[in-house]
């Protein structure tokens, strides 16, 4: 059994696994068509009284009907967006918008990419915070002979860091939520209003690299997430639930992609019914499988949820990660954990050629880190109703992978860099042109103040690879997993660096 | 690790969780819309050459616009059925209709209710049949003081038994499969040419029961089939998997229900898409788990399935298990292994009044067990192509639970029964009055004649019933599993039984 001590250092773990945060491993994006406002018919207004029919030109933009739209046109629209008033980060610090002077919030991953600047926002912002987490994904870079570009510290050294630096207390549960005894004595110790479950194996390639993986991937999340649900409903009946989803549970249809759920007209009769999902990895169908089964216990116990579907997320610095080194995020660049953009700067700083996997046409819905927190602040103080199982699309723009070779190529240039792109073998099973558009106003609605893509964030993404280049081992570069030649047998670390 | 025997006697099995068999323990089911031809306007034919016309006329029955019915003219339906030829099962003995002479049928939970009557009517037909069975469904009859109406034999008896009827052997492999190593020494012995996997937890009610079982319903049914699957592509590629999935996958939604996927036309645009999935426990969730990844195994590996989303199953004999005691199948009565049906039938034999759940207006589609053995059949001889995922909805008409509890009541009558019922506290959740039309012609265009519910069936049941009436056992007739109390506290039998 598990033991569970709410402490800020010195323990050691389960052994089990569980994971971290979300970001969709989804390197792979197509055919530019986005949804952006019509440039031609409506202008961006600048000046202080031209924020909010700002935002509503956006705000519809996000949601217009996809057209195509020139590179050109989209990075016009990312200037244009500057004339948006962003608020910094900091501004909201301190402000709980719930009515409540403190939120209790667990999370669930809280060591992980999203996860850590998640805990760290929020615990700036005056929430009670405590990370949940079996340090696994550390496990999975030691097993698998991978390494963050970005040094990061333990979870007791960045947990110290953070109190000195702030005087706030983040509590640390280290234990497998997969063994319940665990979960649910940091529950009872801990008594949290909110849950982010991060806690999930939040990697595609990881899902297939063999059925030992699969498994264990379905498993972790799927168990994981009944046993969060089961501790809400024993110990927290009126705890919201935000679980991360992702964009990648929708697949590539053909139609429109709704938020979560799709009004169908059939032979005469209408319903609105769960939009149907196509997960396009073992992963991808965890969190499909996550989804159907909180829908259900939201119904039948009553209690709330909110199903973030994340997009890829990008960026590595938010405001709280860059106050201290030892606070500095982690930044995956390999075949298995990282994701496209982020990959794609660390192989400009290197003068390695970016690896567009097939046609490159694969198009996904894209968010900067910045975005992820923020999202994540506004889900959990503007909580789901008792019984409501809510679903937001939480991404910002779409891009192919084309798309954003040209992109980093170009800001490459800038900072005189030659950067050369190059088809690999799509490892894959995905179309590479494709129709996509999907929704993703209701975020918009409650508040978010989107970061877009733009050079400044490019250059930074770039100068922080170009940083810690020496620790670049370009043996993770090129993936070494495949959709296809997944088989029965166990792959080790050195099996899977030699393929 | 467990391990493998391929024999006919003697055998102790994986100490791990498996099961048995399908029929989804859906007690329930309204509104008397039915899938039927309207008698008025079409009339019935007779006579030698008026099969395939009333056949005709059935079939678009079947998928027809659903509209009320009175219980009177559906048994005027049942009774108009008869003049279409229902072929004897005899009738197809030794017929394989796959161009090969025998197909290598591997069933997975062959030694439970549909399993163990697929088995036989397979043997009898010249397919060579493999049992793969870890027997936990005995087992959970022992730990929760449960025990089938009818006297069944050990599998080992019954296997012999057969040996000694028929001259056929059934080979036995009694193991787990979420045992990975156990499951590629039975595939690699057996080398079948199609694998029914009847092999999952099966009850709705047992899934509800507490957090450890809804947790091991989830793992044993996902871990399972991924591991089939797995299996599959290591060792036998062409092998067609036949998955049972659940109609209750589809819960309820207020638009027809489609054979596993639907036509949606969006904002202008259209696509095919898998049917919205609404399961209502955590059993049918994990239905709808697999049905998610045997799709996407299909797409990404070029393996070949069909998931038969069955309805609730009725009846107890078929032609092969009524060959000897020893052969007889299983018949539960009790409220977690139960299904509707079966369960009126004991109930009004002992004299219990029929337990309707609420108002008894749940609507959901039936079938009889000898139908069920005639659609495996059919699966199997016809089989997908490789790469390809195929859907049937595999059931044969629609009762309300209201209207099986009057056609009991009814059918008790005659035999000189005095059957009354009684409503009690629905232990579900779900909706008990509802629009509910599900398409089903899949089957019955590949040949399906199906055995329509009927005096003489309904008549038979009860007598099976009265036969075995002095092993009914009265404390396991009400719903002792509430789908809202659940606890993360383990129940054991004895608290079970006493709630």
């Amino acid at each position: 059994m598990a033991q569970s001590t709410a402490i800020s250092a010195g323990i050691s773990g389960s052994a089990r696994f569980l994971l971290d945060c979300k970001a969709t491993g989804q390197s792979c994006a197509t055919n530019a068509r986005y949804a952006l406002p019509n440039l031609e018919s409506k202008s961006f207004l600048c000046g202080q009284n031209a924020g909010l029919r700002n935002k509503a030109i956006l705000r519809q933009g996000a949601n217009a009907r996809t057209h195509k739209a020139t590179l050109k046109e989209r990075r016009q629209v990312a200037r244009a967006t500057a004339a948006v008033k962003e608020p910094a980060v900091g501004e909201k610090a301190g402000v709980v918008e719930n009515g409540k002077d403190k939120e209790r919030v667990m999370i669930i991953g809280g060591d992980g990419y999203c996860g850590w600047a998640t805990a760290l926002h929020l615990s700036a912002r005056g929430h009670e915070v405590a990370i949940v987490d079996n340090l696994v994904r550390r496990t999975f870079d030691d097993q698998l002979g991978l390494q963050t570009l970005t040094p990061i510290s333990s979870v007791h050294t960045r947990v110290k860091k953070w109190k000195q630096i702030k005087n706030k207390d983040i509590k640390l549960f280290v234990g497998d939520v997969c063994e319940f005894d665990f979960l649910a004595d940091a529950f009872q110790q801990f008594e949290p209003d909110a849950v982010v479950h991060f806690g999930e194996q939040r990697s595609a390639p990881y899902s297939m690299i063999d059925r030992s993986r699969a498994v264990f991937t379905q498993h972790n999340n799927v168990i994981g997430t009944l046993n969060v649900m089961f501790a809400i409903k024993e110990f927290a009946p009126q705890c919201h639930l935000v679980k991360l989803g992702t964009m990648g549970e929708y697949g590539t249809p053909n139609i429109d992609i709704e938020e979560g759920f799709i009004e169908i007209t059939h032979n005469g009769r209408k319903d609105v019914l769960p939009f149907p999902k196509q997960g396009g990895s073992f992963y991808h169908l965890s969190k499909v499988h996550d989804s159907h089964n909180i829908a259900f216990a939201c119904k039948a116990w009553g209690i709330r949820a909110t199903d973030l579907n994340q997009g890829v997320v990008y960026g590595v610095k938010t405001e709280e990660t860059s106050l201290d080194e030892a606070l500095i995020n982690r930044l995956d660049y390999d075949g298995v954990f990282g994701t496209a953009l982020n990959r794609f700067c660390v192989q400009a700083a290197v003068g390695h050629p970016l690896t567009i996997y097939g046609k490159g046409g694969q198009t996904r819905g894209y968010l900067d880190i910045r975005d992820t927190v923020r999202c994540l602040e506004l889900a959990i103080t503007r909580p789901a109703k008792l019984g409501e199982f809510r679903v937001f699309n939480q991404f910002t723009e779409q891009f192919s992978v084309r798309d954003l070779a040209k992109l980093v190529t170009e800001a490459g240039r800038k900072l005189g860099l030659e950067v050369k792109s190059i088809n690999v073998e799509n490892p894959r099973v995905e179309a590479e042109e494709h129709y996509y558009n999907a929704k993703h106003s209701k975020l918009i609605d409650m508040g978010l103040e989107p970061h877009y893509l733009n050079d400044s964030l490019l250059d930074s993404l770039v100068n922080v690879a170009i940083q810690y280049k020496d620790r670049v081992d370009y043996e993770q570069i090129m993936p070494g997993v495949s959709w296809k030649k997944i088989g029965a047998k166990p792959r080790t670390g050195v099996a899977l660096a030699k393929s």
